[in-house]
Order: structure tokens, then C-alpha cells, then sequence
């Protein structure tokens, strides 16, 4: 059966002539079984790094309408050099960026969302038997100015396409096999998981598996596109990332760990109504985005209120919290970055009682002790001092015997 | 009295960052003489190599529109560059490329023709006191596809820019400090010309003094633009170029030189009307344009039918015109690239008598033989071997008197 399949490749997929070679032949073969093909794209390698080198050369901190312009240049290049590649193979293939397709963001540079993206070219094109090789990344909002969707936002360019085009199947090649318990470098007995739900991913993503990126799969989840997960680098089908209500679902499908984000505390801050909003708002409105987030009442009627960061954030929001603290009466800021977070994810934790303790007494018996703890439906959260991190990961994954497939 | 300027700058000019705050130097001391500007720019030094090499890596000669849509990342990453440095100086800039002004051009990839320029986007900008800085060298065409100019197109643009924008002057900054009477380099009499007019520009455009873009010259002359030519790299008022029919020249304005073309010959086509036509009518359809062109009739009634092009359309000239010849019924081509054409360029030759002589003179006085001759109304070429190109040159500098400023 004939499907319209969209394929991103990310930028260690197209890092040279040579690796676009082997993306074209993905995509060749793709061709070749049948199928129509719509191709999104990275910048190759390390041309985005190169660029905001060359910015930084000028500015610490450019101006962000430019820096989109300078950065979007990077998978311009990638689509351009695609396009020949698949054109002398006697392929049809042409290059787009998101310019020349209207794909319509909202106006915040350097994390800009998408809103809109238009598709009679692209069907066009397809009905031609062409190609079309698509910037990843990038957009441009209501005054024509060109935007970045932020790192990691060609996989959402693959996924608001795919829907867009009512495609059968988000594929997003990667430099992994695809989406593990754990991850393989920190735990040896990691496992390939065939299948995983979107909130599962979801969770995942937010917790530091790097495979997807999270605004992606929320787009996906929320129009209900399926993602395939799969490497360029080797043979494989990888995971599949879909919506199925009725499957049946170990307890624990993975576990996440992240050590690049810092913990930030207010100390003492009154405890009044929309104190947290007070306290978040301001970094929100910066466009730093938080992670965990804790509030403790102590007995004198005062708060600690303590959120992560990512660590590139930490600073400023620092800065902020600063004047917060100090209009609302607060006491002193503390900022550790020396934390990691590890999580265990999995929807067959619905309605199980006692994950959260097993979990927890896994922790005890390897002596690691918990600085914050936070839950949610189909998650567990703890953050630990980041030497342990490791140690946690393997610990969990054999608590949890993720490296048996208990679905067969 | 506030001027309206457009200021072109070209890759050397904008070779690293420090390049790109000395230019910055030279549009913020403009701004601050209470002009507005406009600035064009080409890519940054190397850049377009870089990109030219990526592109033959995958094949020699590139889809035309892939190598369009990746070449004119160049100056978008100039164009954004340098908004941010004069961003940082204070100074309210924005970066467009030519596809975000909706430069039109026609379809013809890797050499396009500007069709449109609208400048609403541009006047808007202008009046809230942003300066725009804008991708020179490419367009848009019809279908919405990238397209690029060719080589120095960046001067087009700029012209074209000042054009619609109804601006005072377009001033062309490069690394030479103006138009002189010929090549320093070749001649180190060479004196700097104040003021050229346009078909002399155009003769020595043409001719080979690279310092102008020949379509450039031929836009500004059409639509009566005044452009100086001026260095980034050193003050001085430059050269303007414009039209002033009173003005009093002296005989010759400057030599030319060139020495990248060859000469092609078909021998012996049959005298017939149109015969011309039909010879180099594939050769301009092929894109390749010619240069000098001679024909001469034989005793018997067949022609030898000789004109230039670059060196670098050589080859496929000649395989275009085996083609012709065999169904005209023609003879044998010859190419010769070891040549070299040398101009001499003056309005005040009109109405002179005596000017070729002298100059034909001179050349047998330095033992200079000549291989073809051409002329129009007011400029002379001849071509001769190549390695007598210098000889020639300083010859007929001295000749004519050049060195001295007969205006004064």
C-alpha cells in the first residue's frame, strides 16, 4: 500500500557529502517500495555551531531577529545539497525552506512556535512525483521576519508537516536506534522498546531522553500522528510512537535521566495566595522554561519555593528571582547545579500502588539520598546529587527488570 | 541637505568581523551626517567558494536552482551579520534577503535578471529610522524560487535598490579606491578618475575593468542613478559615475585590459543572409554571452566568422558551433585562449579624427601585432597576443597621456 511517509533527518544524519549520500539511499529505498516522500531537514552538523560562533564573534548577546536569520541559513544548506544529491540519482526532488512554504510561527525569535503551515505547494509537488526537501528549524512570523523554533525543532517542523499533510507516518531519523528503557551509555542493560505511547514519550522527552524533542510530541500526540523513531546509521524499525488505549503495558517502560539543569530556592517567601505565580511568572515571561517544581510550607508561615532550570538559564534566572525575592519580602536566593534528575515513566503505573515506594526504597538501599521528589499519572521524579545518577539509573532499571521484554 | 543613499559593499569588504565593524564605521558616520541608508551587501570573502565547493563536492555541475537556493546563503549571513554590529552600536538596523523584499527576478538560475523591486517594506522601515541591509547578488522569481544573479550581481541589486527608491546615489564600495585610467597594476601611471560618464563606464565595464558590474552600469545609465565607486579600505571621495552631457572630457578617458577570453573562428560559412544570426543565436541561447564579434568576407564568397567569449564558455561554444557549421555547411573552428583585448575608452573621441591611427601607431611602434579590431563610438579594441597585454597597455597610457589630469 502506497503511503505518504514524512522523513527529518537530523544533523548528524546529513554532517557531510558522504552522510547525505546514505540519506538519500534511505530515501531511494523509500521511494523505490512505493511510497511519496516528503524530506525535512537539520543544518549538517556542525554548521549550526559554526554559526553561532560567528555571531557570538560580534555579541554575547545577539539580537535575535538576526541571529534566526543567520542560523536559518544552516538547513538551507542541507536542503540545497539534498536536493542535488537526490536529483542525480534522476529523483525530482526540490529544496524549500520554510520561507518559501509559509510556514507561519508566532514572533519569538530563537523559540518560536509554529502556527500554521500551508501544504497546495507541497501536494503540488507530490502529485508531480517531486520530492520536496524541507528546512527543519525555521519559519517566519506575521511581519515576514524569519524565526528558529529553538534547538531540536526540525523534529516538530517533521511532525506539523506530517499532520499538515495528513501523512501516514512521522519518521525521524536519528543517530539512535531508537527509544530505550534507558539510556545505553549510562546503563548497559538498556532494551530497544518496540512501541511507546505518546505521554510516555512525552514524559520521557521532558526528562532528558534526547530522542524526540518534546514539543514534537505533543504536536504528534495532540493530532494523533504517529512518529517512528529510527537510526540512519543502521538497519532497524525502531520504535514506533503512537496512541493505543487498548494495549497492554508493562508497568515501567523506561527510565530518564538528566544531569544539565539547576535548582533554584527561594528561601522564607510569605506564604499568600498567587505567591508562585508571582515567583514564576517573571522567569516565564524571560522564555525560561521550568522544570520541577516544589513548594514546602514551614511552620512560621513562610515558604520555600524551589524550581529547575536548565544550567544556561540559571544565571538569569537568578537575576530574577533576585527582585522577585526582594518585592515580595523574601529571603536569600541558593542556585545547585551539582543535581541530576532521574525518572521512571510508565502508564501501567496507573491504578499500581507501590511504584513510588519500590522506587524509593531502591534509592534507600543504594544510599542515595532525595533532594526533591515530584509525581505525576504515569511518572516519578527524583532529584539526586549528580555523581549518583548513574548508580540511580542502573539501580531502577534492575529494580523494575526493564531489561526483560514483559510484553511477550 | 539629508541624502537618501544606498551603500554597496562587497565581499571583501565584509571578509571577517573586523571587516564588518570597519564598514559599520563608514554607514554610522554617513548616519550620522543625517543621511538615511540603505545597505546592500555580497557574501563574506570566502563564503561563496565555501558554498561553490560543497556543491561541486556532490557534482560538477549542480541542479542550477539547488545551487541558487544554496549559494545565496551568503549574504543572508552577511546581511544578518552585520545588523547585529550595528545593533550594537545603537543604531535600529534589520536584515532582509531579497526574497523577503520580493526582488523579483527573472527564471533564468545562476545568472537572473531583476524584474521588480518593491520598496513599501523598505520606505516603511526607512521613515521609523531602521536601516535596512539587504542580501545583494539575488531574487525571486515567478514560481517563488531562490535565484541568483551571477558573480557581482550584489551591484545590480544595489543599483536597482537605488532606482526604486528614487535615491540620491548608489555608492559601490570595493577594495580598489575608484576607476582609474586603466590598471594600476599593469600600469603604474594609472591615474584616479573624479568623474566618468556612463557609456564610458560601460566601455570599460565591458572591457574589463572589473571595478563595476557591467549590468550595474547599464541600469544606473538607463535609469540615470548616479554611482561613485569608493574603497572600504581607504578614504577618499572615489569616482562618480553619471551622466553630464556639457561636461567637457578630455579625448580618452582610460584603457582596458583583459585577458580571459578566447577567440573563436568558423571558417567558411557560406555568405548568406542571416548567416550571423543563425551562428550566434545558439551560442546566447546556450547563456554564453560574446564578447567582440568580426566578420569578413572572402574572394570566394564564403565568410570567416570570429568572436570572443570567456574562457571559461570555451568550450562549450565551440561544441555549439561544430553543430552549426555542420549544417551550414561550414568549415573547421578554431579557439584561441591565448589572447588578451585591449580598449581605449573616451567620449572626447567622438568627432576626433585620427584616434585610431595613433593608437594603431603606437602599437607598431612597440612591435604589438594586431589580431582583431573593433570599435564603437567611443572606444577602440584591439586584440592582441596575450603576453604583449602589459606592453600594450603602458604604451598606449603613455600615448594618450593619461597621467595627467587634462581636465584641470
Amino acid at each position: 500500500m502506497e503511503k505518504l511517509l514524512v522523513q527529518k533527518f537530523g544533523g548528524t544524519s546529513v554532517a557531510d557529502a558522504g552522510r547525505i549520500e546514505v540519506v538519500a539511499d534511505i530515501i531511494a529505498k523509500t521511494i523505490s517500495e512505493g511510497h511519496k516522500v516528503v524530506v525535512v531537514l537539520s543544518a549538517m552538523g556542525e554548521e549550526t555551531d559554526r554559526l553561532i560562533d560567528l555571531a557570538k564573534s560580534i555579541q554575547t548577546e545577539p539580537n535575535l531577529r538576526e541571529y534566526d536569520a543567520l542560523v536559518s541559513t544552516g538547513e538551507q544548506i542541507s536542503v540545497a545539497l539534498m536536493a542535488m544529491v537526490l536529483g542525480k540519482r534522476n529523483l525530482k526532488a526540490k529544496s524549500y525552506t520554510a520561507y518559501q512554504l509559509g510556514i507561519k510561527t508566532n514572533k519569538m525569535h530563537g523559540r518560536a512556535r509554529i502556527v500554521d503551515v500551508k501544504v497546495e505547494k507541497l501536494i503540488k509537488q507530490l502529485d508531480k512525483g517531486v520530492i520536496p526537501v524541507i528546512t527543519g528549524f525555521q519559519g517566519m512570523n506575521e511581519e515576514g521576519d524569519i524565526t528558529t523554533l529553538g534547538r531540536g525543532g526540525s523534529d516538530t517542523t517533521g511532525v506539523a508537516i506530517a499532520v499538515a499533510l495528513q501523512a501516514d507516518e512521522c519518521q525521524i531519523y536519528t543517530d539512535v536506534d531508537g527509544v530505550f528503557t534507558t539510556d545505553p551509555r549510562i546503563c548497559p542493560k538498556a532494551r530497544l522498546l518496540d512501541q511507546i505511547s505518546f505521554d510516555e514519550m512525552l514524559e520521557l522527552s521532558s526528562t532528558g531522553a534526547e530522542v524526540l524533542q518534546l514539543r514534537a510530541v505533543e504536536y504528534a500526540s495532540k493530532h494523533d500522528m504517529p512518529i517512528r523513531v529510527l537510526s540512519s546509521f543502521s538497519e532497524g524499525e525502531g520504535t514506533l510512537v503512537e496512541e493505543k488505549e487498548d494495549m497492554e503495558r508493562p508497568v515501567i517502560s523506561g527510565i530518564s535521566s538528566i544531569d544539565t539543569e539547576a535548582k533554584l530556592t527561594v528561601r522564607g517567601v510569605p506564604d499568600l495566595p498567587g505567591v508562585a505565580a508571582k515567583i514564576l511568572g517573571p522567569v516565564s515571561d524571560a522564555g525560561i522554561d521550568v522544570d520541577v517544581i516544589v513548594q514546602n510550607i514551614s511552620a512560621d508561615n513562610t515558604t520555600d519555593f524551589t524550581f529547575t532550570v536548565d544550567q544556561t538559564d540559571a544565571s538569569s534566572a537568578e537575576e530574577i528571582l533576585k527582585e522577585t525575592s526582594e518585592s515580595l519580602g523574601g529571603g536569600s536566593i541558593e542556585v545547585d547545579d551539582n543535581i541530576a534528575k532521574v525518572s521512571v515513566v510508565g502508564r501501567g503505573m496507573r491504578g499500581q500502588s507501590g511504584i513510588a515506594s519500590k522506587m524509593f526504597q531502591a534509592l534507600a538501599d543504594h544510599e542515595i539520598n532525595i533532594l526533591m521528589i515530584t509525581t505525576s499519572e504515569i511518572k516519578i521524579s527524583v532529584v539526586i546529587q549528580k555523581d549518583l545518577m548513574e548508580k540511580a539509573v542502573n539501580a531502577l532499571h534492575d529494580t523494575f527488570q526493564l531489561d526483560k521484554n514483559l510484553d511477550t
